[in-house]
């Protein structure tokens, strides 16, 4: 199947080319930029052409990966090439318009599916992702891309292109616009956000990291999506005139009136108790980390980056507010504690097991004959310290007591001083090593 | 030393009496409801007045504990009677208006201490918690306020009530009022957030989470700080000025100016790549907790309730969205996902050896006399499942070959089968159980 990227260069395009080719596919990106196109080809392995038209045409799916502004244009371009048979999908974060001017323009025989995967180029996989569907007509290749989602264990949500703007015009057009103008207020009134974070509990922290995560968005995407969805308009109306209102319930002195506005919005939310139990497991889940890391001073940490998966173990020297510091043979690393988890007991143990040189040792010790040499070599296993062991071999003959016999272990261990734990183990049982 | 508390009966009031009461203090608290302040007495163990006059009158330290709107009339109220030499602290969400009032009705020789704990009485503790103080003078009394309170390992914050007021017209006039204003929208547009949810991302899910966390609050105490906060008109002011103009950048399409405020507004606020760590750990946390959770139907889970603390261990018959279903010997329970936490396996463990019902089992094994019983003993206990394991005796006479010796070992367990694997060590050494 031949599947062409209409905007394959950058961003969630790029991604999406990746992806598929990695998962087998012939892929072929356009792009506008000729030397990004080649470098991008080069690097993935897929066909690079600055031709939309000659993309489109040849493809039996057709993805549409361009900036909100010129998808539309983008689909009338193309869309009088499309091949019988084959389909087209974009992948914009509106989908009234594109759906409506894809179901105008594209010729008959060719399937349309537009669609919003709710996610950015920063993912690894698709595993419970979300990707939301509002196909025209349930066709053949509709069921196939369900398919092909469900067994990428995506999650699928099917709906009207109505329905998805109405919904995003609240996530986007008020959540998202309501926190950026919330740090657009923060500096105006010049407030130094670190100072008030010290006056605050983690529950502001955590409402202000959150505002953080949406202002630090691609500002150009964040416009389009405001400016294309035809429902954002409404719902800033909608806030700035709740906001008028609450705001003169607080200059007028109407308790009552105001008190009566937040319980009812309180109620019209879902499950309180809900979010209440998550966002308490949130802060948590942060504080508990560093209570975690307070108490291991003079201890050896690992702390695992959060991004690069980079795992650093040493002693923990100090802690500040924002950084670790670990002694690491010597050299001192400083790590933003905000970027790191601290690994588990056990999760410390298995990275020291996989990541640092085993060194492998024979033992053989006398024991009654009655013994199994089995449970012998699982006791050694068992030990801290100790990676793998089994045995080598048993020998009952010359040089060996009647009614005994000599049991060799090969084991291998990280730190060789667990060679005398296991000598100890094996003694301690009455053993005689030889 | 004794501690009256203006308004003990509820809320925070009565949490700090019950705290004092706790560390040994001679408490008194008042109240309007004399029914209510009688069975406070009663269950905490302080004494009761309906006179705020007279619990004035006779305290060293006076602890004003009254709703907002009826701070400063009580201040004057009880002002003209302190003892010479005395305290008086307040604990109001706003500091202005209570510390002007307090400065200018209190007797010469009383000293001033206005205070914010920004702690509900939820907490257990003062471990890691906020206390802001805007001392008008630091005199004797200031300073032992601020070795208790660092004591009992409290963050106090020492700054001037212009500072805190300012911060707070922040921390709740902005924030707080604004996801007040979200949530009424929502309300007002109809829409189904439960819906809204299906669509997003676990970002938006804990974005709304946070707003229902605010929303929950008291609303009453939500008012009076909006009102009394002499800061919070003009942030209402800038945050409506701001919204209306992004707002309009985007209805007359002015991207450029858009983009612009919208990247200048992130960089005014503190460090954005900490807040998206700190962010995306939060949210982790809580879908790595479903991870897990999904990994382990058909399995033994233990799940920790976040508030009661009541720890429920199943079989994980089932897990939907919103609850996990356990088997619990023939029982089956529903618990809600939002509100338990996972155990790890160590927590598991520790939990059933301190719960259930240990036995006590003898074992007597004949060993090589070069054996040493300490390391079988400790041997034994290294196994999964011993709770407890010692020597209890070594005999080597009669009965005994020559050349050996027997040991005997008490160890617990709480499954009865570990015995089993307790024999086949004894044995897989060579051991001849008696």
């Amino acid at each position: 199947m031949k599947i062409s990227i209409i905007g394959g260069t950058k961003g969630l395009g790029n991604w999406i080319a990746n992806f598929l080719k990695n998962k087998g596919f012939n892929v072929t990106i356009t792009g506008r930029n000729r030397i990004d196109g080649e470098n991008v080809s080069k690097r993935l392995g897929v066909k690079y052409t600055p031709d939309n038209i000659k993309a489109a045409s040849q493809a039996d799916l057709v993805i549409l990966s361009v900036p909100i502004g010129v998808t539309t244009e983008t689909i009338r371009e193309i869309a009088p090439y499309l091949k019988e048979g084959s389909l087209i999908m974009d992948v914009t974060s509106v989908k009234e318009e594109p759906t409506s001017v894809m179901n105008e323009c594209t010729p008959k025989g060719v399937e349309i599916l537009p669609s919003h995967p709710m996610f950015g180029p920063r993912i690894r996989s698709l595993d419970g992702q979300v990707v939301v569907l509002t196909p025209v007509k349930r066709g053949k290749w509709y069921q196939k891309v369900l398919d092909f989602l469900e067994a990428e264990n995506a999650r699928v949500i099917v709906t009207t292109p109505q329905t998805h703007d109405k919904m995003m015009s609240i996530v986007q057009g008020l959540t998202h616009f309501s926190y950026i103008c919330i740090a657009s207020t923060i500096e105006k009134l010049q407030i130094d956000i670190k100072e008030s974070r010290n006056f605050a509990s983690p529950v502001y922290s955590l409402m202000l990291d959150m505002i953080a995560r949406i202002v630090a968005q691609n500002p150009y995407l964040c416009y389009s999506i405001q400016t294309h969805n035809g429902y954002i308009q409404e719902t800033h109306e909608a806030f700035l005139q709740t906001f008028k209102e609450l705001k003169e319930m607080i200059s007028e002195g109407n308790e009552k009136e105001f008190v009566g506005a937040m319980s009812s919005a309180a109620k019209h939310l879902d499950d309180l108790e809900a979010a209440l139990g998550r966002s308490d497991k949130a802060i948590s889940a942060l504080t508990e980390e560093i209570r975690l890391l307070k108490d291991s001073v003079g201890e050896e940490v690992g702390l695992r980056h959060i991004y690069s998966g980079k795992i650093h173990i040493g002693i923990l020297k100090d802690l500040t507010p924002n950084f670790a510091i670990l002694d690491q043979d010597k050299k001192e690393i400083k790590l933003k504690l905000s970027n790191v988890e601290v690994l588990s007991d056990v999760e410390l143990l298995k990275w020291k097991i996989e990541s640092f040189p085993k060194k492998t040792y024979d033992v053989s010790a006398v024991f009654p004959d009655n013994c199994d040499p089995e449970v012998i070599s699982n006791t050694i296993k068992s030990l801290k310290g100790v990676v793998t062991s089994s045995v080598l071999g048993i020998y009952s003959g010359n040089q060996i007591t009647l009614g005994k016999k000599s049991v060799t272990i090969r084991y291998s261990v990280i730190d060789p001083n667990i060679r005398h734990e296991v000598e100890n183990l094996l003694k301690g049982f009455g053993g005689l090593i030889r």
